[in-house]
């Protein structure tokens, strides 16, 4: 056992995981990096904007699928890799994923992916389109070839987050089933899979709170991490002002054997939208993470979120802190 | 093959088909019972309206599940049986599923039943409310005790219906993914499972048609009728006026083999709201077809179908006849 | 105490009650009269629809005030005689309400008055216009002059009912807050006032019920009779289909003392929309109680309601089976 | 000048007009023909429905053009003929309409028409869709061929109304400018034309009314008729219920030179939706005006109008009488 | 009678109002405080906001009651104190209101204060939730205990705002009827009170104006200051462009006996959101004003507001230039 | 032909045009002015706002018509004039239209003008409100006096935009007929007229694109400028985010003859709100293009555009690229 009571693997040891001090003076859980965003709008020529992209350990660096909105504003994914996790260099080619079925494989478009290594794969999930928003699916080994499975779910679902290891020999997925809108409502469930394939076993996880940041709907944010004290769960939350949508980042545990059955869940935000970055952009006043490095000899923490539905940002926090604030503010 | 061109199957001989010969001068393709609704809103004395039900051969007679809505408007499911189809007689009590796990068995509302007999088991599926309306999924050997299995799909769903048996190995079923309220969009999608368990392979069927009485959403109506021209589909269609809904039903044929394909769709629809037990009720202008039944040996078919969302009625065609008006009017 | 537990008052005597026998067979606790509607749409020469009204014992034999909308749609109250409640007779000009204040006696519109007498006055609230519909009140002691006086509340506010005398020596009144359109919400509110002209002490009562008959919203019907059991309110709830609202009758008891508690509330509906004349007109499928007759002698209930927004009807009952409905399907 | 005040011209002298006379105890300005509907929905047998159309003497008898909806519900226009106005065949084939001009030409739906002779041609007016709908315009001599022309306005606009005669020297149209669909407002706007091609000189004439039966929408109705009072314009006009809109006629007067200016107009409504044909059918609560016969020798007027968008009816009235009507209750 | 108009008062004399002079070249009436936001979102370590709050003279200082929205977003009240009126201090716990009655004293949620003196005590009123937004009112003589009393109306309102003195013996309040939720539409009334405990003459004072920055919804801000023309009135006014509301600050004068007559209304706004700190936030585009002190021998003004619903902000202007621009721009 | 393509005429020779040089390093088509925004919200001391406003080219400098919004927020049009098409000088009067016809003349408001020159006058169009907005069309010789002729359309109508020239011996505009509120839908059309007062032969000439930053609505920006290739029209177009509309500019080409035709469109904008003063504002993220000057000699072209509906500002870009652009990203 890890100090921080992480699930200990050797893989979960990441000693170059980017990595900034809390700030001087600051008593939050969680803090920003003083250069956010990591990753602007205009990385690429074609991109009008980087955000909601999902980043993990990769060959000694990292490796990422990213959300790129072009200047159609079409929604694109991109391969890209960093040294450091700070500095990234994009594939200006949207990512082709190999599908023996045309009706599976026709790519309308696709958006907030999660990357998360199972075994000896990586997959990755989006919200895809067949008909409506789904949950895609599909696998590498090397961030070259991308093999696309069938679609989890039926239209209409977002956010769909893989757990990185089997929950009772199936595969696990937690999810946010929609409408085809701006949906308005939306509850985190949980599904298994013998194969990756079929799902079922519904469970519902839980949903919105009442006069709250996370009044309006929620959904799962970056894959969970695995501690002592149950699957770490950082997840967004949204209100609805009289002005639209704020979308903020709150924390919950779920039990490992379980994980539709909710330990704590904290009732503040870990972060909502303050800066500029995070207020003013294409969607204004959004945090929205979707990925996690940690390293295990540290307990370090790193976030990364899309800000304002615009650009990528970083934020820190220590993997036990933050158990310990789930569970004291549940 | 039969003259019908159903594909053939003693239990599909049913000399004791409700029946009633087109009318005299009549020209349409589908007729209505003279003495509709067979089934009146307070056949139960706490029946508010008994609509949109489910029916099928059993034992010599008939049985069915049905769609109660009881004096608190809350929505039930009870069994019935008949000797003509015509005559009914219902359990005053509504079915208490049996389920291993509270979470699932929790029984909160149900709706819009269908039954489907596969190999020597009578399969329900239903709307069925968990966190959202889902598509519920239940078998009983005798009408007696109702086996409750895990919901095919997460919410929002609805008209889930089983084919009547395995395709490629696999069940079978249309569903409509919905929202969580009066759905102003839906399509039909078909999914497969290896055990009514785990579920997956979803496939876009059939969309609404502008301009037509199909044009704002369309649902499974009956469990599918398999014959050499394909899978006989009727279903209902939604347009909206100024004054809401008008629900309507209409007819498809599905490849046999990939039913998610589309080999006839007729543009006009097979029965419209326009007798006042279809127009005036609980919702006026409601056509909901929820099950047929077909004596393979003279073709005939009789339609059970929900009216204004109050009252169960009948109509009556013959398979040929409908299967070329699907196919001449596609 | 009288055999139906109606706390007994000399004006409760009432043996020229209309009045009808449940009719042979009927299992229902209220029966409607076998001539509705008693009022047509058309007894004024210059009305489209006469509903929604308030009819109290007067002088032998029966007073009113009528919602009388005319050709123009513009919604007017008139008084009404009758010697036997069945047959009435109505001014055809609208009630000229007199007040001190031009500001309040400006009269826009009104509509679905209620009747109370208390001490030897009776008093009308209806939904008054007055920059958003609100609470009228007005007193007559002989239906020829009625003296207006201040709008019991802010808009936006609809369904005021006092009660018939005094709680802990104030007078008090059921509302229902509204919005200034098709309110889809509503609870029914409890307030009190030591003159009738500023109001305080503001209860909450109850809300609707989810998946149910009154699942949108509630308000309150004819003025509360006081019984053993406690205060008997006959009140409409609204379910909302996909083609609009349906308005029902349905029955709860209040506490004696503190009338915004509940003692017991019946789950279903008393009367819901099923006849032609309550499923068709203005506003299809609305039943709306406004006024209740009781002879205390017999225990017999005459309501009065309106159907359709279009025509008046009556509804029987006995005043201890309603209350035992109220207690046993609590 | 004829007693009924109208303009006189041969041609309004129509002593085959249908009629009935006003039923004995009646006081209402105008009254339904007691056969009413006068045309079935399935008169055709391919028609849904039959209502919304335009009807003008032709040949000694009438001619017609007719609003079919088909089983597809796809709104058509079709021609027909009566030798008494109450008894028509009309052609089960739609209007083709010529067209130089494939862009304006390709006929995608179109609905509600409105007819008018102007010279020795009849105009025909409708809604037609061209990227939203809009007013198209046509011309016969004879009933069999129809020449298309440009769409009078930008969409999008319904309710297109041709004046029978050039206002100071141009063609003089009614509309309603509409949103994209159930609009849910609505004023009457009129054009002027040197050559039916180019339309300018637009002018409001008149909107809702709050309060009343006109208090969302207004459209034109019939052709105007020119009586020395004014243009005698017969509309409809909708009001908002909880369940939807309600259509009900009313009337106006123009003034003859500019017609854009109301000299008259009546606060009641002439026919609002009171019977069952009225009030049930494809759309509850629908009565919609259309067209009109003058017997200019009797001042009979004869309209036709559609009921509950299913059906076409017929009401009688005399001019004189209701020209009174429009100024007594302005 | 002070050179500013303003009906003196001992107690108005505030030579340490907070205070900074017009900035060179403007010509504004109301300018800002060059140093805003007076109090940050995080004064609080756990508020996330602290914004459309209230304050007055006490005891030598400055004392207020501000709304602190918390890390959860839950809207919640905290008393605080200065000396100079820009640096505060705020109790990190939110206050606890002293009420006899459970029903009435527990605390859901509250938010927008205001603060007023009249007679030894100060007056708190806010939005307190009681199934539904209503006006809240305690009061307190020295900012420790705060006594709770009856909710002033039925819900649903907002911004109550006292009178300082009484109205014709009566205490006397502004509120703003809504609905339960981001409420498209609100009027001004007024209400009087015999002992602040039941209310009642509820009297219009104004609402909206089409096409200008208040075309929306308007609501009270501060507490109305006297002065010889007139209750001068600082309020909100609100316009929905297609990306949600605009706030802004307004002035009107109401008659000093009858307050719900307008004396003059400026057309034109005090404050837009034009800075960064008004148009980005929580909800951009907010200027909220709540709290005025008045200096009445300088006629110095200093308002209090909220600006993007996340922080405070001072402006300044003079009462004699203030009064001079309702009535000039009138 | 002028190297840039331009179709060649003295008066496009302007080599004073607003200018600078693309930055260093960026490959945009377009590029923004350094010293963004050109007018700032307040240049005139009534003005809340500066934007959508249209400049041309005007006796050896420049001149323009500009939108004004007032402390009021009313929408004014006001003329100004400007050396180097930089800094501005506004008269703070707004333009007083001369009409013969009270009907037309009454200005309720106007907004986003459009100036073109014809033959020897100017020719404002804007959108002007007359029962809803619509199309109002001024002509000027001197920028001194304006005459208003008929307003070109019905309601409800925005962004009419002359053409320069005539289109086959007829005037043309160009359209997006809307509906009465912030619409949620729009195309462009095209019309033509022969005297600027009667007008038809209406054409669609495209929609918005789904799935793109164009995929609610759009309209015409700038007076199309003639090319050899095609009509170069710059237009905006909006995408509808969970906060709202997301207004940005993009280019099309159209058929020279037969102007409703699109020869190419660029698929990616040209420009979306990326910078503070596009993004923060009265509506944020508004980027409205509405007069473009051009250099025939250079082929330079400067786009004045509104931003954020609060100023004005410019961007650059060459002819022949920015045909080039619409030409290969079609």
């Amino acid at each position: 056992m890890t100090p921080a009571g992480i699930v200990a693997d050797p893989a979960l040891s990441l000693p170059n995981i980017p990595w900034e001090d809390r700030p001087a003076g600051s008593s939050s859980v969680v803090w920003r990096y003083s250069r956010n965003p990591v990753i602007p709008r205009d990385l690429l020529p074609t991109s009008n904007s980087i955000f909601n992209s999902a980043v993990v350990p990769f060959d000694g660096g990292f490796a990422g699928v990213f959300r790129c909105d072009d200047w159609t504003r079409r929604m694109q994914l991109h391969r890209g890799f960093s040294e450091d996790g700070l500095r990234w260099e994009l594939d200006p080619e949207p990512i082709r994923f190999d599908s023996g079925d045309d009706e599976i494989g026709t790519f309308v478009y696709g958006y907030d992916p999660r990357v998360v290594r199972i075994d000896d794969r990586w997959y990755v999930t989006w919200c895809n389109w067949y008909h409506g928003p789904t949950i895609g699916l599909a696998w590498t080994t090397d961030f070259e070839t991308f093999h696309q499975g069938e679609n989890a779910f039926l239209p209409f679902n977002r956010n769909g987050v893989l757990f990185p290891r089997r929950i009772d020999g199936r595969f696990a997925m937690l999810s946010r089933p929609s409408d085809d809108g701006h949906t308005p409502f939306g509850d985190i469930f949980y599904s298994e899979s013998p194969d990756l394939r079929f799902w079922g076993k519904h469970r519902h996880v839980m949903g919105p709170v009442a006069n709250s940041w996370q009044s309006t709907k929620i959904g799962g944010g970056p894959v969970p991490l695995e501690t002592s004290a149950g699957w770490l769960l950082v997840y967004h939350g949204v209100i609805t002002s009289c002005n639209g949508f704020v979308y903020s980042a709150g924390v919950a545990l779920l039990d490992l054997d379980e994980p539709w059955k909710v330990v704590a869940r904290a009732r503040p935000y870990l972060l909502s939208p303050q800066t500029a970055y995070e207020c003013v952009g294409d969607v204004p006043n959004v945090v929205f993470p979707c990925a996690m490095l940690c390293d295990a000899d540290t307990g370090r923490l790193a976030i990364y979120y899309g800000a304002a539905d615009t650009v990528t940002c970083l934020a820190f926090t220590y993997v036990d802190e933050l158990v310990r604030f789930a569970q004291e503010h549940s």
